[in-house]
């Protein structure tokens, strides 16, 4: 077999690992913890579904890709919860670490572009970036709501620091943030949201 | 909220469902059996980063989200394993019921858009379902071969089903089919695939 093929083939056998990366959103009806590439694959078809309402037209091809590889780093750096703030703290070092690692896997062309497509994404400086956030943000804050908001009650976060964070899907898409409000403020007003500050 | 966005949201909380269907294949490492959402995932990081062998220029978005839908009929028909020749009769019948519950859930021009996605993949027409399908083979070939032939030994396949299987790669990608081939003749050597026809 040709080097460039089995590179993207050993590429492909790694990331199969992401499906065992944990999540700290459960699936809708109360289930399992959700993994990195379900949680992908969900952000995927959301954007192609919702692509309308982003702010400023995007490219859904590359907001696909970005949707399904953004998490790929998660193999070696594991999840960090969206409301730890400790592992904030370390999550820049050892996510920068594994993209390293992981995407030499591939020929130099395809390393380059998936690297670049990722740092897009966290760096947050396109059209598509943004729309791809706030995707990130919707996708476990529909699977929580329908949960009656089982992760928010299990980790106490307060309404704060949710705002804290989907305050950045306005940025994608206004009328996506504007629904996201909604669900919080039914949240805060059911009590499974603590309003404290 | 407006009658749209609402059943988009819908939909999208529908095909959470999707991450508790299992097939027969386990991840690599032997791990557990996988589930469609991660499969369609993975289908279509391969297909983006393959796509440079397609036997013809495809379009890499219509490609991806053809990928990521084309199981959702499974989350009311099942998972019919591929060399399941009674569950194969009744397939269509119980995916056609599906397509027309499930999709009906988005509003009518999305509906019609996703059932055609999925009716082009079914019917093998285009550039594009010959790829996703060279995909849907090759995917489950590769994990199945990091595992030394494990599923394929649990469900005794013969060389002469899996080739009538795989064949159908050969319409999207004549190079993956040469690496299918190379793999199945591999797997056949070890023992790990039947010979009787």
């Amino acid at each position: 077999m040709d080097t460039r093929l089995k590179k993207q083939l050993d590429f492909i056998l790694e990331i199969d690992k992401e499906k065992n990366i944990f999540r700290q959103t459960h699936l809708s009806g109360g289930g399992r913890n959700e993994n990195d590439a379900e949680h992908a694959w969900h952000m995927a078809v959301m954007a192609y579904l919702l692509k309308e309402y982003a702010n400023e037209p995007v490219d859904i091809a590359r907001v696909m890709i970005m949707c399904l590889i953004h998490d790929v780093v998660e193999i070696d750096a594991g999840d960090t919860y969206a409301y730890d703030d400790e592992g904030e703290k370390t999550k820049k070092a050892r996510e920068d670490a594994a993209k390293e690692r992981i995407y030499s896997l591939l020929p130099e062309d395809q390393k380059q572009e998936l690297q670049e497509i990722f740092e897009e994404f966290e760096e947050n400086k396109t059209a598509e970036a943004r729309f791809v956030r706030a995707m990130d943000n919707l996708q476990p804050l529909l699977l929580n709501d329908s949960n009656n908001g089982g992760d928010w009650k299990a980790h106490q976060v307060t309404a704060k620091q949710i705002y804290g964070r989907h305050i950045r899907t306005k940025a994608g898409s206004e009328r996506l943030y504007e629904l996201s409000d909604g669900l919080i403020r039914k949240n805060i007003e059911n009590g499974n949201i603590k309003t404290e500050l």
